[in-house]
């Protein structure tokens, strides 16, 4: 019966259950070279709720920094990520998760313009909040997808930003709203970041 | 401007940022009667994302054991809890979120019948299958909002359940997709419990 229906044969075989347990197996992989990860950590990896509710929760109320804030025409590849047409124009956004003068997570974000409303588009460029808060001022209903997590060498910058040398835990997903990706978003932070009960 | 949109209104009076605050402070309000929790109880208490990801990240792929599957007539109570009449059906479950023979958390779920697709609801009924996994399993787009978080006495029964005399944390939450309460679910674990890293 249920694959009689298209959309549900999509879910079934590219994500949900089978997505869920791959991003598991990444995860358990990465501990395998690296040594184990504290428990905030893996949750930071694979929770499809909003990350900044948990730094919420762990460290007061959070805030973001925008380290950048720009609008960029999509070349090919941003294209392909979003599933939007070349040209077509992104809002491209950097931020650092922090409490007061602790620095928490590194976060880069692509969104279509297109499928923001006004007062999201509003809030997001002009109001230093965070995107989990805004889709929850808006009552957005949505799902999240994680496409990878990985352990990546750190560079000057972030060095700098995290007063850390220690290599970075990062993760790409997806925030899907009418079955479209409305946001992408890459979060990184340190390996001894968040590793204290 | 935000304000001439009846649902935007709502939206920013009643949910959102400020109910997210709410949830903190009691969480905070517990912790001063109480002592520190750990924090992976308080994320388990927090989040608005799926649980199943969380303990599966923590423990490896978890199961359920459906303890109680049955319908009901929504009473008056129900009916309000779940903004639909008396009388209508109502799936009531209640679940051991369990690791092997590790006891995790036990779930209390209520919900309207007329709300399911036949996919969903076969899931529910006949799969032993966690809610997060089915919602996963199906794309459903939804946002999830925390109403209460309280330390409550145990009881006989899930002293036995979880093999802890220990107080329980619990939490109750709507799972809400198309601005209707899908799912209303109350988690509960033993203080003891999620206490390490």
């Amino acid at each position: 019966m249920i694959y009689q229906n298209p959309k549900y044969l999509k879910s079934v075989n590219m994500n949900g259950k089978e997505k869920d347990t791959n991003i598991l197996n990444e995860i358990a992989k990465l501990e395998k070279t690296h040594g184990k990860f504290f428990n905030t950590q893996k949750i930071l990896l694979a929770t499809d709720g909003s990350v900044t509710t948990i730094l919420d929760v762990l460290h007061g109320k959070i805030s973001i920094k925008t380290l950048v804030q720009e609008f960029e025409k999509a070349d090919e590849k941003l294209a392909k990520l979003l599933n939007i047409k070349v040209n077509d124009d992104v809002n491209y956004r950097v931020v650092l998760m922090h409490k007061d003068d602790k620095p928490l997570i590194h976060a880069i974000s692509y969104i279509p313009l297109d499928r923001l409303d006004d007062n999201f588009k509003r809030d997001l460029i002009m109001a230093d909040m965070p995107i989990g808060r805004i889709l929850r001022k808006y009552n957005i209903e949505s799902r999240r997808e994680v496409n990878n997590v990985a352990i990546e060498k750190t560079n000057n910058d972030l060095i700098e930003l995290f007063d850390s040398n220690a290599d970075l835990l990062t993760r790409d997903y997806n925030i899907i709203r009418n079955d479209e990706v409305l946001i992408w978003i890459k979060e990184a932070f340190p390996l001894d970041y968040f590793s204290k009960q």
